[in-house]
């Protein structure tokens, strides 16, 4: 019998499948995933929720200046050996609650045999159902509009995106930057002007590809709104249903 | 070389120490905890907030059962596996963010090498500082009640616990389970009711001792009502302290 040298889920408590959860990127976008995925689940008791192991890596090298800024560290090997973590661990499936952290989704899933449910992938997809062939606006990151991380994914669903100008992303930079990163008042004037020069610009719909746009979806009534496509709703949905669940009616 | 079977955290990649969070009871709870220590910590960017390693274990099962009718499925070995697996995984400090699982805190303390940061004497503790030497109510569960976790917590700090009576302890179920547990709308005035009973009964201090009251608590805007002291906020602050660092101003 070999020493075991690490933590394992005891495979007769848990619930399968189990989801592991790379999270702490940031740390806030996890918390609200989990509360998220909490609501989306129709559950009776505790126990009819899913199970989760979550590394909350917090301090995990930041993901928009490891994509844009030569010479910052590194996160994606970080993330990559995490992953393994999870899977040694004995998780089913994994999540990565964060758009931008998508762009090392290739890595981990290169590395690991669990299937890694892509937050990007399924928020295209309902994007590109729900506009019905008009351009699909991308609210995201510089790192993950550089990166082309939802441009290649809406393309991929045979979708058209449409990039925000200069002055809209400064907008929305301030919006997750200066208000939801740093724990600010939420300027909800800024965030529906920005959804209406979308709408103006040509597209029928904005994709949330930024879970602290997603805040801001989450805790200030834009939850049905039509108009948008809410990344951390889409994997909570996701979420839910690969685990077997049913969904709240206000998730379906 | 041994072969690695389990999920460990790289020690190179993660901040020490990492918090093990004894998630899942219920997984709401822990959604909250994971909110509320963001808030708490005084932090700049993602990487200066706390590492963990969360099990969000949901279908553990009910800990109020457990203790309260004889043959229900006990949670404690379940609670005890996890902790094992944590400490195996490499954690540095566990965290137990359910109040009614302290009950099984000592069989976890047996188990395992880590230090447990208990909710139960770091609330008991702050609430006898505060209550200056009057009676301090107990809000909590009927399993909490009725194992003493609060009762013998707070003599040992050299306080003096008021159990509610019978009609306002069936109040204080009807918000855990009734409102809070079931995602129904909280009835403000019922829990104020409860507050002011308990204060005409003799109490100077109510110990929000169950974490559905933490929520309510948080979102309801009681944070810095001088007559409570909330058990998922004082686990928070001991959490941000021993992971060494700073707590922001609001949770001083």
């Amino acid at each position: 019998m070999s020493e075991e040298i690490g933590g394992r889920l005891d495979p007769t408590d848990w619930s399968r499948p189990v989801v592991g959860v790379l999270g702490g990127l940031g740390p806030a976008a996890t918390s609200v995933f989990l509360d998220v995925l909490i609501r989306a689940t129709a559950a009776r008791s505790d126990q009819e929720h899913v199970d989760l192991l979550v590394s909350q890596h917090s301090t995990t090298p930041d993901r928009t200046a490891g994509i844009l800024e030569p010479g910052a560290p590194d996160p994606g090997p970080v993330i990559v050996r995490d992953a393994v973590m999870l899977e040694r661990a004995g998780v089913d499936l994994l999540v990565l609650p964060c758009n931008t952290a998508h762009h090392y989704a290739r890595q981990v899933e290169a590395a690991t045999t669990v299937p890694l449910l892509s937050i990007v992938e399924t928020t295209a997809r309902t994007a590109v159902e729900s506009a019905a062939g008009a351009p699909i606006a991308v609210f995201a990151t510089e790192g993950n509009i550089h990166a082309e991380v939802y441009q290649e994914a809406i393309a991929a669903q045979g979708g058209t995106s449409l990039v925000p100008d200069r002055a809209l992303q400064d907008d929305i930079n301030h919006l997750i930057y200066g208000q939801v990163k740093a724990g600010a008042p939420v300027d909800l004037d800024l965030f529906d002007s920005c959804i209406d020069r979308a709408l103006e610009q040509g597209a029928s719909t904005a994709v949330l590809g930024c879970t602290e746009l997603s805040v801001v979806y989450d805790q200030h009534g834009y939850r049905g709104d039509a108009r948008l496509v809410d990344s951390l709703t889409e994997l909570a949905r996701i979420t839910v249903r690969q685990a077997g669940k049913e969904l709240t009616e206000l998730f379906r």
